[in-house]
């Protein structure tokens, strides 16, 4: 009897999600028969980590092979050929032969992709997203990624530099990013990037953010950027100023976006995100600031409708669509 | 007897370009049989250059109906509508369906399409793009265009928006773009902003540029992106600082677009790029400090092979595929 089960697993800076789809009903439900999560094993080297991921799925998978494994993974990963280059939150995750290490733990053909780009594959096909073509997805979280789907299909491009768009230059003579060019949307607009400007204008500005050093009890360290959130919805000054300033760098990101692709749908997901309308509105009217040419109520912004889960998702979602083809 | 005749029409601000292909064999040879140019007639209006078009192209035709035609024209329209939104060069010409205007008036399917994107189709299937996935055609003249092909189709996206690449934001504080966005690709790095900015220095920096005025006569307004390139050959300082200048700049633009797109292969095109390897070197130096992820080594940036009459080419090009499926 030949397998039915797909294999899920989605691979974080501090934890692991592994899912069990049934193939024939995941292609109309789009849902997991058993998702399980655990922290990153502690030794958190790749030789120490796979073994662990192997053996939880075999005990979740009732040592069945799957028909087919997808892996997500976050960072600079070479799709084509399956590696993962670098993982910057795991120590020695670089050029790691991932997906055929997989595939031969599991038997079973293994494709990997980045977070980014499976949560769009996620909100396309189960999501907001349906039938949007092209069609974006945005991940802002500590930092920012994407994902372009057109026809249907994830855009990979030559080196699977497809969707890498928290390394556009929206701000020429910005700081320099952790990848070596200056001011990047990620740079420039993250949840990390938002906690540290409103940290620097407290530091700037004594006297004001009051209502923001209360919420972290004096400790400007502490300001993160849910409370940056909270002040610019409490009508904090300071607050709305990095909050506002974070929106301006999203729409100027989105602008020289929409001048490549001229996507019929854009969807912001991710912790920084999840400020629902309290991003979509300021990011909306600041595009208006940006993009002339091409009616900007023609571009649909909407916030994510899948949650944490959709990188997991999409990984299931990739494997299922290969299998069918 | 059906025909077999294909009509190619180039609308520019001063000239409109004819060709006439057989169909049977243009799909292999990419050939003209007869290309016919001449002046926009005086009256620039549509209702009056419109019916000269047609008059010249059933001569052209001999009176053969043709099977199809096609249309290239700049500035912004609606590809699936066939209207011209708004072409700045001639007056009057503002929401004009024109593809149905000339549907009827030669009783044949007729399709428009801007004139970046059909030059891009030219490189892509008679020139040096040829089957480059992801592939993006750039021409850089007065204005800056951009046409992107994806899996052998350009990528239009909603309201023909996509590959409008000119609207980018690349200086974050720079001077206003006509479109009203600011520091736009086009704004900082086309011929026309490369002859100002020199003409701007020439007059910040009286006593250098020497070699610059000398090629005016003396006369700074007769500077143009011609003179300026001449001067960067000759190793004049100020010409240096105004061609480098724009390099840069295209260099944050093509980063910005590699980190959506990582196009297997570049193409700079337009009066600009005639520079050959004087523009293509200097962008390809720059692009090292502006992408990181994705290696630079692996996006071929080329100079276009096709000369003047590419827009036309795509245009015949065009409706050829669109008979063939």
């Amino acid at each position: 009897m030949s397998s039915e089960k797909l294999l899920a697993i989605d691979i974080g800076g501090t934890k692991i999600a592994l899912g069990i789809a049934d193939h024939a009903s995941f292609s109309s439900s789009g849902e997991f028969q058993r998702v399980e999560k655990f922290p990153v094993p502690e030794l958190r080297r790749p030789e120490l980590v796979i073994p662990v991921i192997v053996d939880r799925s075999l005990q979740l998978l009732a040592r069945e092979h799957p028909v087919a494994v997808g892996i997500s993974i976050g960072g600079p990963l070479d799709h084509e050929r399956g590696v993962v280059l670098n993982f910057p939150h795991l120590p020695g995750w670089k050029d790691i032969p991932l997906a055929s290490i997989l595939a031969e733990a599991f038997d079973s053909p293994t494709t990997l992709d980045n977070d980014a780009n499976l949560g769009a594959l996620a909100e396309y096909h189960w999501g907001i997203g349906k039938g949007a073509n092209p069609f974006l997805n945005l991940t802002i979280s500590t930092g920012i990624g994407g994902g372009v789907i057109l026809d249907g299909k994830l855009v990979h491009g030559v080196a699977s530099g497809g969707g890498e768009v928290g390394h556009i230059t929206v701000q020429t003579d910005g700081p320099l990013c952790d990848c070596g060019n200056r001011g990047c949307l990620e740079q420039m607009a993250s949840g990390t990037h938002i906690a540290e400007r409103a940290r620097e204008l407290v530091r700037e500005r004594p006297g004001e953010g009051r209502r923001l050093l209360e919420m972290v009890d004096g400790t400007i360290e502490k300001i993160r950027a849910e409370e940056v959130l909270e002040g610019y919805r409490m009508g904090d000054a300071l607050a709305t100023k990095a909050w506002l300033e974070a929106a301006e760098y999203l729409a100027i990101g989105l602008g020289s976006i929409i001048h490549v692709l001229s996507p019929e749908r854009i969807v912001l997901g991710g912790g920084v995100a999840m400020a629902g309308d309290d991003l979509i509105t300021p990011v909306r009217e600041r595009l208006r600031d940006h993009v002339f040419y091409i009616p900007v109520d023609c571009i649909d912004l909407q916030p994510a409708s899948l949650g944490h889960d959709s990188a997991l998702l999409g990984a299931a979602t990739m494997v299922a669509l290969e299998v069918e083809s």
